[in-house]
């Protein structure tokens, strides 16, 4: 199917089906661009966000409209929002993922086998990614950007209600891919608002390598219940901290605050904040003090009460629950053992800390917590690719499965084998 | 659940419920076991294999009448038999997985930000895999061996006409398993011929992280189908080997015969042979002779067929058929672009070599044909973990996504993030 026939088709399966063909095909020239290939077309499609301001802020103008007509919230208009500021960012973006190395080609690692055979596990793209997200216009840019520099083609999907930005931003990136002579379809946003298109994409199987959705967590669940493709899903960030008996307490004080009050809605930010009841008398009153000053609601089991009237009574829900917000809950707990007991039962496998001036006990913690990143004396609001130095990410996995963690553009890459021989045969 | 009550359990349902459970916490002990106690575990099960032939050579004894009895073929019978040569392999097999490195616990990467944050990126066993397989017996012994070198609890869910062999052999593992201190429930058998386990496996997103079939095709379409939880697949292996121009005749007889004919039903055999049109002449006839000695059957299209009388005209369809049998499709093609087009629209993604003297060419084969492995100048089949120096594989992952190509120890593992910090926090 050309270009033209996709766009006129009249029937979304077949719209979908002739743009998994282009994005296959894109993608086989994808895996073969060089970085500075890649890159020229991060940077053009960056200069020309730059230059359709006006087009994509009007875009935008007409998303909240609708968006406002339709009753949604000043948090979700929000979400929507462009302004100046925001779309340099989202340009500025691009010319960061640009500045990243390239993973394509990497040899990961080569050995050579008793019979001569050289072999090398070199790092390739996987194919096409999926990526299906709500409200906020940018990720058309950054999962785009992100998919173009690991040589993935991208069919994204975004939230219907920022259906107009989207169109405008892709077209952007559709400059710099022209620019570059890269395939058009190397980055696709599905050109219909129909929330069907959503279900359709979950079963392309032939078409789609791997989805990765981005949004609540309904979203999330709906992808990860209806797809036949691999998922690679952000569900939940139920993150702890753990101040152990051995914590310094100004520091312990420092590194909670700021890993639930830095920005409460991330996905790092932490939920339930576990102390040792053995540091509770030396920490508690500090770290209390400090959230309460900056506006958190503290809900805590009865011990915690104790310690300061505006303690409100937390149930036994609130050691599963995201907030998202200026909310912590906080437990006593008996020694490290019933600390990463709590929280491999009730967090979410994604981000948790220790702090501690025992080194044993971190250890200790560093292996018996299962969840994608531990971290020991520092905040868990470090949990984000940027911060890893993995540049721009697509979100962070909270699935056992590599990749696990922050996803960047390494992360959505494979690998095969190269094989050189000199006329070996098997016995 | 203890041990009793999943084993009184009346309801399959329950009993893998509480299967998965037990795999649960058993796989929090195997992730901390040292690399001393799992090879303990290891060779005290190979010894038991060896102390026990009498009883499971008895068991499968019953398990071949019984399919004998229900009118299984010869070549089925081949697949569940067992005998004192093959059950020494068995238990040698589990020797040979415990002689290969830990996989667990290295560190894959490290490296320090400028806030001073050290971050590592460690490997850990992925949590608990469920193996789903068909007649082999001794895939009972390797995929439970694979699964607790790399930490991980398994769930074994093997054919019911290999039933009793299965069980007689998991017995064995678990005298291994007792001998070294560890849990029962690391490697559990389904206890039951009930074939409606296997869809209830599917949908145990809680209990098993990953799903891994090995059998025929339709078994592993069905698992793909039906699975909730991420699957490591091995679909199907059309392998093929190119003829390019500029091969060495004698070096291409001696590799494509070896690549069809050593074990035409293994999943690295090539099925489909191309060669270039130039080199037809000079390399074609040599090829031919030795295929038609060694008893294979070549189907050809038109050009091949005017080579040799015995050629059997191929149809549409040969070219998309593993034949898993002395049988070989060729086909003549115009040089390495349509070589490396009709491998890509083709194949299976597998394994496909190039025999060539041309070192250009074979660095266009490696980067354009989108296979897990890539060789130049040697045979097909060596796609084999043991033939990488993976020790024991489980499977060939066909699928785009890590792991690909052969499955070892280490491949059936994940990583997590340690991050050591001296209180820094998120500005």
């Amino acid at each position: 199917m050309t270009e033209l026939q996709i766009a006129t088709a009249n029937d979304l399966g077949q719209r979908l089906h002739a743009m998994g063909i282009a994005a296959r095909m894109a993608s086989q020239v994808l895996s073969a661009a060089t970085a500075e290939v890649k890159d020229h077309a991060l940077h053009e499609a960056a200069a020309s966000i730059r230059a359709s301001t006006k087009a994509i802020l009007s875009a935008n103008r007409g998303d909240l409209e609708a968006a406002g007509q339709a009753g949604a919230t000043a948090a979700f208009l929000d979400r929507v929002r462009l302004d100046e500021t925001r779309l340099e960012g989202v340009a500025k973006a691009l010319e960061d993922v640009a500045a990243q190395p390239d993973p394509v080609g990497e040899i990961m690692s080569e050995w050579t086998r008793p019979n001569g055979l050289k072999i090398q596990r070199v790092r390739v793209p996987i194919g096409v990614v999926g990526i299906i997200y709500e409200a906020r216009p940018n990720v058309t840019a950054d999962a785009g950007a992100i998919c173009l520099k690991s040589g993935n083609a991208a069919i994204l999907r975004g939230g219907s209600e920022s259906f107009g930005s989207s169109l405008a931003l892709a077209d952007c990136l559709r400059t710099g891919l022209r620019a570059a002579g890269l395939p058009q379809a190397a980055i696709q946003l599905v050109p219909t608002r129909d929330r069907e298109a959503v279900g359709l994409m979950l079963a392309m199987t032939e078409f789609i390598d791997v989805i990765v959705p981005r949004g609540g967590k309904s979203l999330i669940e709906r992808v990860m219940r209806e797809a036949r493709i691999p998922v690679i899903a952000h569900l939940e960030g139920l993150c702890h901290s753990y101040v152990h008996a051995a914590a310094d307490p100004q520091m312990a004080r420092k590194v909670v605050l700021n890993a639930k009050m830095r920005r409460p809605g991330v996905c790092g930010a932490t939920e339930t904040l576990l102390v040792d009841r053995a540091a509770a008398l030396t920490h508690l009153p500090l770290i209390l003090h400090d959230l309460f000053r900056s506006g958190c609601e503290v809900r805590g089991d009865e011990d915690v009460q104790r310690f300061d009237p505006r303690v409100v009574p937390a149930t036994d829900a609130d050691w599963s629950t995201e907030y998202l917000d200026a909310i912590l809950s906080v437990k006593l707990v008996d020694g490290i053992d019933q600390a990463i007991a709590h929280i491999n039962r009730y967090g979410s496998h994604h981000t948790d800390a220790i702090v501690t001036g025992d080194a044993a006990a971190a250890e200790r913690f560093f292996d018996e917590v299962d969840s994608a990143i531990v971290l020991h004396n520092a905040s868990t609001q470090f949990a984000d690719g940027g911060e890893f130095g993995f540049g721009a990410e697509i979100g962070i996995s909270t699935g056992r499965l590599p990749p696990r963690g922050p996803v960047g553009a390494e992360q959505l890459t494979s690998y095969k084998y190269v094989v050189r021989g000199v006329s070996q045969i098997r016995p």
